[in-house]
Parts: C-alpha cells; structure tokens; sequence
C-alpha cells in the first residue's frame, strides 16, 4: 500500500493506446516526457503491440518506450509476433503480455508497479475471445487477479487493458469489475471510442483507447492494401504502417485515495483527429 | 439536381446511431424536432435497426421516427427481425436495408431523396462482411450506386450508412469512396468512435456513430444478462434494453456545393455521456 | 480396475453419433437392444445433444435411450437447449455434459462406469473451440482427467468423445491422447467420417461418428429452411428434424487388455447410406 | 453435347480429394495412370489446391497432375497461396478456381471438357462462405452456371467440386442442385466422410472427399506443430507436410445418358486408411 497520506493529490494517470509503427514511437517520445512533467503524471500505461512496424514489439523498442517515461507497456494478440519477445519478455517485468494466455506461456499478465509518490499500481491485461483466438476466460482471470490484490488492500490503484474486438466483451468487463478496479480501457480496434464515464460502482471506462498512429490509414497501415484485400482474394503486398504523423490517443484519469476514479477523460494530440486533452491539467503542448 | 444555386448555404445533415428500444427512441422524439429547426437541418438519417426493444424496426415505430422529422431510416444486421418489416418496407420508400442482401429481399438498400432546401440527397446502406453473415460484396455494391447517380451529377450529396463491425472494414469503405461521396458513417457497435475527420478526398467520415440508448448497459441491453453469458454457457432470460435516459448521438455534417464535407462534428447530447455538438451551429439545448 | 483376468475377452464397445429427433431416437429403439445382446457389447456410448425435436435433451428421453440399452450420453454444444437439462443432469450420472464449460456448469464431463463384464470405462466429453463459443481449453482438461485417472491404472478404457467443428481440432485430440485413450471419436458436424484407424500409439480413432439421423436432410433438418436460408437472409420457418428413416451411425471397438485398441470400425445400419458394420462380430440384423 | 448413343456405356468418372504435398502427388503418380486403364475411366477430377507443399499449385506441378491422366484441376481457399497461379491459370484450361471469387480473379471457377468418348462435362468450383472468406453467393454462382449450361442439353455432365468448411453448407449444395448435376463433392477438411449417396433427384453426394495425404497427421502436416498451436499461443515451426504413405482419396461415380448418377462409391487406395473402391468395376491394383 502506498504511503501517501488520505489528503494527497489524487493519482494521475495516463495509458496510451495501440502504438502504430514508427510514427506512433515517435508520438510517444515527443508527447510522454513532457506530459509527464507537465501534468506531474503519476504513472503511464501503454499499449505496444504493434510498436514494431505494426507486429509486436522488440526489446531496443520497448526499452525506448520506458526511456521516454512510460512505466508498463501492455500487449495483446500481436504479443509474439516478433519472436525475441519470447525472450526478454522474461526479464523485463514492465512488459505484459495477455493474462489469459494458456499456463506456460513466457511472461506475466499483470504485476504491481510502485509509482512516482510511492503509490502501489496492479496493472492487468486480459484478452477478449469473441472474433479472437480461443484462449482462457478473461473474466475468471480477472476475479483470480482482483482476489488475490483487491483494490484498496493490497494497492492504490488497478489499471485494466482489456484488448478485444467487440465493444460488448469490453463494456462486459467494465461492469464486471466496476467498484473493484480504477480504470478499464480498452484496445485492439485502433479506433478511439467517445464513450469515457465513470461506471455507478466508481470505475473509469472507455472501450476503446485509439491508437497511437496515422489516421490516414485502415486502422495504421498503408491502406491500398488493406482496401485491395477486401476487394479482391488474391495475394498482394505486405501491411506497411501508414508514416503520416500520428495522433497519441488515450485516456487521462484521476483516481482518488479509495482507488475509484474521480475524472476521465479522453487524450489527443497531433495528427489528424481533433485535439483533446483534460483542460482542467493545464496545457497539453 | 438542387434548385439550390450555388452561393447557397452548404447542406447542413444529421446523422443519428442505432435508436436502441424505448429510451432510444424517446431520445430521437424529444430532440430531433427542435434540433431540426434550432440548427436549420436539410435532412436527418437515422439507423433504426434495434428500434423495436432491441430488435428489427415495426410499422409505427418508423412512422414514429419520420414523424419526429427524421428523413430517412436504415438498418443493419437486425433488418428483419420484426417479420412484419418484410411487408411494411415495401411500400415505405424512407425505410432502407442493407444493400448487398441478395437479389429479391424485401425493400431497397438506397434511394434518392429531396431535401428541405430541394437538393437531392442518396443515402445508401451497405453492410458489412467481416465477423458478420455472408453476403454479397459491399464495396462492389457501393461502386454500383456511385456509377448510377455520381455526386455533383445525379445527387447533391451522398450519405453511407456503413453497418459493420471491424473498424477495417469501415476505414476501408471510408477512403474507397473518399471524394466521391459526402459522409461514410459506421454504425453497428452501439459505441460512438472519436476519429470523426474529412479524409484528403473530402468525405467526411466517422468510424461508427455509436447507439442512441442508454450507455449504463452492455450495448444498450441491461447488462446482467449480457454479462451472464460472458461467464456461463447455460441459457438464461432474455435480452432487455437497458431504460435509462439515452444519449442521442450522432454526426453533423456540412456538405459544400460540390457534394463534399466542410465540416464535421460528433453530436452526443443528453445520458451519460459527455455533452458534444456542433458549436458553430448555436445551442443544442 | 476391472476384475476381468488378462485372458479376458477384449472389450467390444460401441459408441453413436449424434442422435437427431424423433427418427433418430427411433434407430436407437429398433438398434441398440438386439445389438448390445448379438454383438455382446460391453459398452454402449451415445451422444444425445439432438435427441429433442433436434435441441438438446430431456430427461423422459434420456431415459429411454438408458432403458434401449445405452450406458452412457454425451451432449455438446446444444446440451442446455431443453432448460430441464440444467436441473436432471444433477440426477442423472450417465448423462455427461462437455467437460471444459466454465466452472460452476451444472452436472459433470466425465464420470467411471462399470461395464457388463465389470470393466471400469471412463467417458470424458471435451468441446473444441475452433469456430465454435469461446470455453476453456479442452486439451488441458483432457491432460486432467487423464493424469486423474490414468488409462490402465484407474480404469480399463477411456473413451473421448471430442465435440467439434473442424477435422483439425479433432485430429490433434487424437494425437494428444494416443497411447493415453481407447478411442477418440467425432461428433458435431453430423456426417460420418471413412478414417477410422488405430493411431501409432494404440489410440482407436474417427473423426466424426456421424449423427443417427435422416440423411436426405441438411445435417438432419427438413432441407427447405437450412437451403433457404443460405439463400436469402430474411427470417424463414423454424428448423424440424427431417422425418425419414434415421440411419445409426457410430463405431464399433474391441479395446485389450492394455486398455489399447485392437480393432475399430463404422457402424451405419439403416436410412439412406451404405450398411456398414464389424462382419467379425457377426450378422447386424 | 455428347457423340455417344443413348445404348453407350455410362461415363465413369473419378474425383480425387485435395492431393497434399509431396506425398499426395506420389499417390496420383502412383495410382491414376492405372485406374484410369483399369477402370476405363472417361474423366478425371483431382483438387490440386494443397499441392505443393500444402499450400498451392505451381505450373510443374499441375503439368505433372495433367500428364499422370488428371483432366481437371479444381482449387480452393489456397488457390493462389503460389503468386505464379496468378499468372499461369490463365493460359491453363484445365486448372479451375472457385467460381464466386471477385470479378477480375484471374482464370476461371467453371470449363467445359471433352472426355475420351467425347462427352461433354462440366466442372464447377464453387466455393462455401461458412467459416470461410468472404466471398460472392455460391448458391448464386451455381445457378448462373447451370442456366447458362443445362444438363442434358448444354453437356452430358456435371461436376461440382463444393469446396467448404461446413457438412451445412455442403449438403445444401447437394439438395440445391439435385437433379440438376451429376455429382456434387466435398472437399475443404481433408478428411473422406461416408455418406456417398445418390440424393432423391438423381445427383450423386458426398460431403467430403478426404486428402490425398499421409493420414497420420493433423489434415496432412507433420502434427507436432499443429497440435503445439492448439495448446500454446506462442510462434513456433512453419507447418510441412507429413511425408507417409498418401491415402488415395475419392468417390467414382457412372453417370447415365440423362446426365444422372447411377452408381456412387468412395475410393480410398492406400496408406493408412481401410481400401475402398467400387467391386464391380474389376480390381483397384
Ligand atoms: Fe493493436
Ligand atoms: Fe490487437
Ligand atoms: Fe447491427
Ligand atoms: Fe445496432
Ligand atoms: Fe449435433
Ligand atoms: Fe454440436
Ligand atoms: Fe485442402
Ligand atoms: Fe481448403
């Protein structure tokens, strides 16, 4: 548990969504330092895996991203794509891969981080089934998860990417642990969603945080490719990441000292989609 | 073609979400008519396809829509799931379903309208194919409707009600009929996307305009039951629209003499969720 | 363990496909008594999941199929579709539902019989995943049940009935448990497969058993509805077992000493397809 | 249509199920020369769709299948996993891709053959949607074609390689066309099913022809790897080919002067599985 006193400022967090290829890491290490300074963030989340041109994550680039200041980078079905995360994911305990990969499976799904004023952080990544690969249930391995760390006993804050293609999975697991964690976002669609509340039992929601990429693209990548695959069934180029500048999307929150959120809402800056950004922490750039 | 001379105002259309049950359509009643006259709208389109508690569209409902002032009513996945909707929409030339069902369903998939000011306004409806049933090509019906009445030649303006679930497939439609239409809108997820932005082409697009109900749910149903059956696999009640206020929401466009968009803004008003609307367009409330 | 001596008998086991409505039922009736006492069967598995007018099972026709002379019944994916399932199956220690349904499921997926001769059988009913609704891994529960209760230590044979959709899945289950099972077999996709072979490690295998069904039907049901519905998308009749003479269709086993098999072949008796059945065991009819 | 008198033999036709790798191309190498004597066989289909190495066709390796006695290559969802199939399909008549792929897919779903007696046969490769990409109608395809080319009157014959995941959608095709084709076979899951009947209006059906393959397998590949990505999520191996004695998968069917089928029998020579073929046409080796 923390050792903050009742009285303190309540936790600042920020989680960023899917990063997109070179654009989305370039989003990242312009934008985080100085958010970080500048909103006096406590603790940064993000999401990266398609940091590595749009499949997985390499460790150099994982490295770049705790350089600039994010705290737990999390993951989701592009995990493994490049095979070296099977590796070092080992040994770098701010990587998260999906929880409810099967026993066995290199790396953790959650771990308890201590953020900037001391604050204990549990953060989670379970991965919806539904259109998705048929793994383990992700809700059984979030009561396991929420059993074993419950918020307000065994730390100050849970932060939940639930990484899952349909917003009825991901609005389920907002429900599900409302009251009971700090902050459920979602992944995946690379799509951000307008709809950050705050659920009645207390939980910050959004289903989707967006990714961090270029919005002139079919969902990062270069979209001849994407277009011509739905239109024709014959094989053609390779996926590359669009290289337009990229939009960092996601969520800002304030959790109070019971570990429910007090405020959310959503983050944008740069590239193509409208600038957004909780006005109320001051000036974004 | 307009009457409408080219100095005109531009078109100003409102694009509202999957009216979900009852609270979703107390939510269109009670805003849509002094939305149309606050904000001197041409024309309204509004998805319908969960209308009818949760399912498909009936004969007064519709009636009910176009009273309030809506234009023009799509559908969805959930077209026919009222069984009289196979008869009614025969002789209702404001209702559409999806346009690539297979050649002789009920109804059509677009038509052409006349607008408050006399512009000519298409509103086409396709559905698409990823995690969803199997039917005809989308983007193929699409280029269909386009060579048959090609904006700024046949029409003033042409709105697509894209109905699917990945944002790929949306993306996609958005950029094929980028510049040659005025606004691709996703719906189907019952979640409002934020990416809301004019592609280089000039179409406006949003990748879904989430649902008009009631957002303390799991897409618009009550949520235990939903939840229920993430967890278990035995058969339990049925589905119930969650009766809470709804928020309407939805786009605003403004569409140029040349068919194109020059403005674009999410519209959310009432509910749980944030407050948004065109400001330049005066109050919403 | 059995108290059948080494030089026993092997054990001559039969298990059938998928028994679809009222003909189905039908097929066991006229069947499995005159066979169980000419064939000398040991033990006689049936899966029930169609058994009622196509959906499900109750317990008035669970128990004429025990009355005909059948041991056990497995189910699969329509298991709850007759609500009273979720209540008998508690009651009912011969009726078996998949095994790798969520924790807290009512009833059990595998169970330890005692055969004719006194022979302990193990009955274990896993569900694949593959295109089907998202449950646990049946591998690693198949991996418990045989650690539990391990072929020629804790019983004499080991039957999986492996539910699934894909020939994929259903082959790797057989690989998976050669050498640890007596027989892998089959059921969902209700067609009879022509590879029944003993796998390298003395695993009797098939991958689907066929339904015990009419087969001038599709996958059983009256073909006007299925076909109609592949071809237009609007809502039709409900689906009715065809009504035509069922054809029993399975697989006949003769399991050694080890708890390996030393034979297998189809069975396919009656209706529409080719009469098929172990000639060493005698005439069927 | 035909040269040959109403008195004339019935034409006898071979179908070969999906031929995979190495081994599967041994068989046809093996096997069809011989029957194609023996059995005095008037036509020949073979799915070439996993030839080479279990992904594909290449030019060689269609030439090979075309020399051993094969008049007719037909594809499926791996028609073009070889970029050279995109080129060599078309000057090659006698190599089919599925009919309903997009217009513009090079080569061609349906050809009209001349036999050794100089009937004339139609083969068509329509291909399912169940499971499977999303394509065009194949219930719509087929009936294009079979307007455009009647039995009886535009040929002597019809072939229709049905290439899909589901028995649904399988047996729909059966009954969809049933009295209007001579034959309507399976292929897709790689194994043979035993349910080769003559359907109420004179087609013969099979749901599936089974691979030409190594048996002891995962659907034709080495099963470490196959069964590995069942149990963990994690990358591994490329998938290859098993290299064991392939199966000679298939059905043989006569045909009368109507175009009707008056006999069908599954073919299975070889490898692992139990040898089947039609007795009354002499000896298979
Ligand atoms: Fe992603
Ligand atoms: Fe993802
Ligand atoms: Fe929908
Ligand atoms: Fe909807
Ligand atoms: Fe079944
Ligand atoms: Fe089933
Ligand atoms: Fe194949
Ligand atoms: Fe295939």
């Amino acid at each position: 548990m923390s050792t903050a006193s009742p009285t303190a400022q309540p936790l600042r967090l920020l989680f960023i969504g899917d990063v997109l290829g070179r654009s989305g890491r370039a989003a990242v290490v312009r934008h985080v330092p100085r958010l970080r300074e500048k909103w006096a963030l406590d603790f940064i989340v993000c999401n990266g895996e398609n940091a590595a041109g749009g499949f997985g994550i390499t460790e150099a680039i994982c490295e770049e991203m705790i350089q600039a200041g994010v705290d737990c980078v999390t993951l989701g079905n592009h995990a493994f794509d490049q095979r070296e995360t099977l590796v070092f994911i080992e040994r770098q305990p701010r990587l998260l891969r999906p929880i409810n990969y099967p026993p066995g499976t290199p790396g953790r799904g959650a771990n308890l981080f201590t953020a900037a004023r001391g604050q204990q952080i549990l953060v989670v990544n379970p991965m919806g089934r539904v259109f998705m690969d048929a793994i383990d249930d992700p809700f059984a391995a979030m009561e396991r998860e929420l059993g074993a760390c419950p918020l307000g006993v065994g730390c100050d804050a849970i932060v939940v990417d639930m990484h899952a293609e349909t917003s009825s999975e991901k609005m389920a697991m907002g429900h599900f642990v409302d009251g009971r964690a700090s902050l459920v976002v979602g992944t995946h669609t690379h799509v951000p969603t307008a709809d950050a509340q705050i659920l009645p039992g207390g939980t910050a929601y959004l289903t989707d945080a967006g990714m961090t990429g270029d919005y002139d693209s079919v969902i990062g990548m270069e979209k001849e490719e994407p277009l011509r695959r739905f239109i024709r069934k014959t094989p053609g180029a390779r996926y590359e990441p669009a290289n337009g500048e990229a939009t960092l999307c996601g969520v800002a929150v304030e959790i109070g000292a019971d570990g429910l959120a007090t405020m959310i809402s959503p983050v944008r800056l740069g590239g193509r989609l409208r600038p957004e950004w909780p006005q109320e922490w001051g000036a974004a750039a």
